[in-house]
């Protein structure tokens, strides 16, 4: 599937040293040519493959807009499978823009967010989830982040999805093969038992993968974390100085696949995601105050909730009740520690009865000051220890991308069915349904049955130039 | 002159699709295979010269850390004239900077900020001039700063200078000659007539080239412009509504060649710097109340001094007399353009008594609305054509350098030195000194004398990776 239109853009970032263009397409041989002169030699077009010239771009007024390097890929041996070009300029935002425009008016035309990575993709240099890969690789901070892009990007998520499909289309054809022949007395068919015993290890393979993805997702963007407390408990401080210790924000996410940021801090190799925290910083949040559902909502999506105490604060009795009766039934599965903040003027006897205070609540607890920063390596190792991320192989598959899971999901949905189809002895035609339907979203994360808007949604995530 | 360390840095500014390493020095090739595995074919160290290899870079546990293209160059064929790489890869900073501990590990060195290019110097690729215009280039914003520095950069101003040097030496020669033969009578010299023309000719050069740095400075760092009022004259008001009208703040000047950022705007393809608006954002600016002598060097910094006016206020008397008195005596070589502001409002009865009351103050004047972007566009024509500098061909050689146009204030000092030398006849021995300065002093802007802190001083200025 080649494109006719030729697509050009800048791909690195503004303010470098080097500042390279890419082009792809069927002209883009062609169009450079047209404004480039080697220093010495053949023209570009009869250059070789992964072959590099130097010489100079002309602006149409024939002055000298640049001395530059151009790379020559030809089709298919390519990152988008075409014909492609790099012209690596001097990093002048004026001059990057200048031959942009000259390729623009010989006839490319300016690319869209992903597409060349899009264009590998229809060209068949790469499945789906792969392409998705190179986004998450771009944007990944931490060396786990970096394996499971990198894994996902060179196809072990796809090998796995694949085996699958190999099962399942196995599994198929026994099912079809009951149908066609199940008027023939004398032929013998697997029996039920055998066929749920294989739907069984699809099961299990599609479970693990879908369940893989609240680790892949806290990986990726971020253990969530809740910071609940009275209003000069001291929250927003706690969240400087957390920012403040590490100066490892996690910002530098361009155009990617993240859209709104959050404040994310990298603790220890851990990414932490703390929710809601612009509410924080310039609004008051009591859980009494401004009502307990908001609290709720916060809590709802966290794994931790830190309850920061006021450790100076004489309210002792009604924090505690708060979160005696309030809070802790909505903790079920998330991870509680108590923070007595303010705790650097304490006296030891002041300690001691914040400790009865909370004693019959299950949960670690910490004596910081978040103004002076005491105790936040304690509160990091906490965190980290608390968040219990397994260190990633760059052989391990797990899912990070919710359009996977999504996917998955659906997929685990049929298979269970087919499952319990099976145990009721339903008609193979049933069973036979479930089974494609499952096979169809397992295809749907490769790209196999995907439509444009689908392609669209997923591209315009990526930056530009990639 | 080759250097024994090889030196690394990332060539591209964060956040884009695209990354780029840049490796020189002896072990460049053989550092960057080390760590790089082609996809197929020979290892780095086999491949031409201007060839591109595909493959992956490996991490010291046998992880695959990217997939990457590397190019591989020569000495004394690449930009350093030392054996050269470059890697592009994925434009995530956990990757590169991952790629960059490896090549560190692995023998290279951090480069410094404009390493590349002052080895380019040191190896001869391009005299001290030449390297200087490489960051005048990347941080050129306009037409016309992009083709001073193009021209500087491919050497303009070095064969100007190489030609000023051949008379100056011809000069020197003759002297030499009539020193040495001095005694034999029967000899025939260049009488001192001729001589003097000659260094008559030479001054006339060195006065055009340093009289160039006006507008070359002003082309470069933008038409100084001093916004002068009373405290609630809507200067800053004014000057929000320029920076907005044209969105184009030349702020994107990344570790070149200025350190510090001024209000500089772009207007209609000249550049315009407003002088210390740090501070008229900030602090009240009456002449009377803040003092006169803040004033007046504002002024003394600046070309086009704007002086604004409450056209509702009062005051006009106190205004006038300020201006007449104070500032008018201050002027003698700036253009002064008068703004009443606020002017939506106005009678005409207003409009006409305003222009009564400075009828007798020779300078153009608008009626704006700051507030309202009224008259603006009309203000843009008066600033451009006040700043009136020249249209700028690729082959202009304007100098646009501090440290150029200090050298060449020297040297025309010292052929000011010859010229009345030879007037008032003094001996040769003399002469010859004066004009072996004024040699060295433009020996010093192509880099040919200088020293190791003149050159740090240079290229600390540049970005890392050029």
């Amino acid at each position: 599937m080649m494109h006719t239109d030729t697509i050009c853009a800048i791909a690195t970032a503004q303010g470098g040293a080097i500042g390279v263009i890419r082009v792809s397409g069927p002209i883009a041989i062609e169009a450079t040519s047209r404004i480039f002169t080697p220093m010495s030699g053949k023209p570009l077009e009869e250059r070789p493959n992964y072959s590099l010239t130097y010489g100079k771009i002309f602006s149409d007024g024939g002055e000298i807009l640049d001395e530059v390097l151009v790379s020559v890929f030809r089709a298919p041996h390519s990152y988008t499978g075409e014909n492609s070009v790099e012209i690596s300029c001097h990093g002048s935002s004026y001059i990057l823009q200048q031959v942009m425009a000259l390729l623009i008016a010989g006839g490319c035309r300016l690319a869209n967010p992903g597409e060349y990575t899009q264009r590998a993709f229809l060209n068949g240099k790469m499945d789906l989830s792969q392409a998705e890969a190179v986004a998450d690789l771009i944007s990944s901070a931490t060396s786990s982040t970096h394996r499971l892009a990198m894994n996902q990007m060179r196809g072990g998520f796809s090998r796995e999805l694949s085996a699958l499909r190999d099962k399942l289309l196995h599994l198929t054809s026994l099912m079809e093969l009951e149908l066609d022949f199940s008027d023939h007395e004398e032929l013998e068919f697997a029996d039920r038992t055998e066929l749920s015993q294989i739907a069984d290890d699809i099961e299990r393979v599609i479970a693990r993968l879908a369940n893989s993805f609240s680790v892949g997702n806290a990986l990726k963007n971020g253990v969530p974390v809740a910071i609940i407390g009275e209003t000069n408990a001291g929250k927003s401080t706690l969240l400087n100085a957390l920012l403040n210790e590490e100066k490892a924000i996690v910002s530098d996410v361009h155009g990617t696949t993240r859209d709104v940021i959050e404040d994310t801090i990298n603790l220890r190799g851990t990414t932490f995601r703390f929710i809601d925290t612009a509410g924080i910083r310039q609004t008051t949040d009591v859980v009494e105050s401004i009502g307990i559902e908001r609290t709720y909502q916060k809590i709802s999506q966290a794994d931790i909730v830190l309850w920061m105490i006021d450790a100076g604060n004489s309210t002792l009795s009604t924090q505690h009740s708060a979160l005696k009766t309030e809070i802790l039934p909505h903790l079920e599965d998330k991870n509680l520690i108590l923070l007595f903040n303010k705790a650097d003027m304490l006296t030891s006897e002041r300690r001691t009865a914040l400790e009865q205070a909370f004693a019959d609540v299950d949960a670690p607890n910490l004596f910081i000051s978040a103004k002076h920063r005491a105790g936040m390596d304690e509160l990091e190792t906490l965190l980290t220890e608390t968040a219990a991320l397994p260190e990633i192989s760059q052989n391990d598959v797990i899912v990070t991308n919710l359009r996977h899971y999504e996917a998955l999901v659906h997929a685990l949905d049929s298979i269970h069915r087919v499952q319990s189809g099976l145990q009721m002895n339903l008609s193979g035609d049933f069973v036979s349904q479930d089974l494609r339907e499952c096979i169809h979203y397992l295809s749907d994360i490769v790209g196999e049955v995907s439509t444009d808007s689908v392609l669209q949604n997923i591209f315009k995530h990526f930056c530009i130039g990639k």
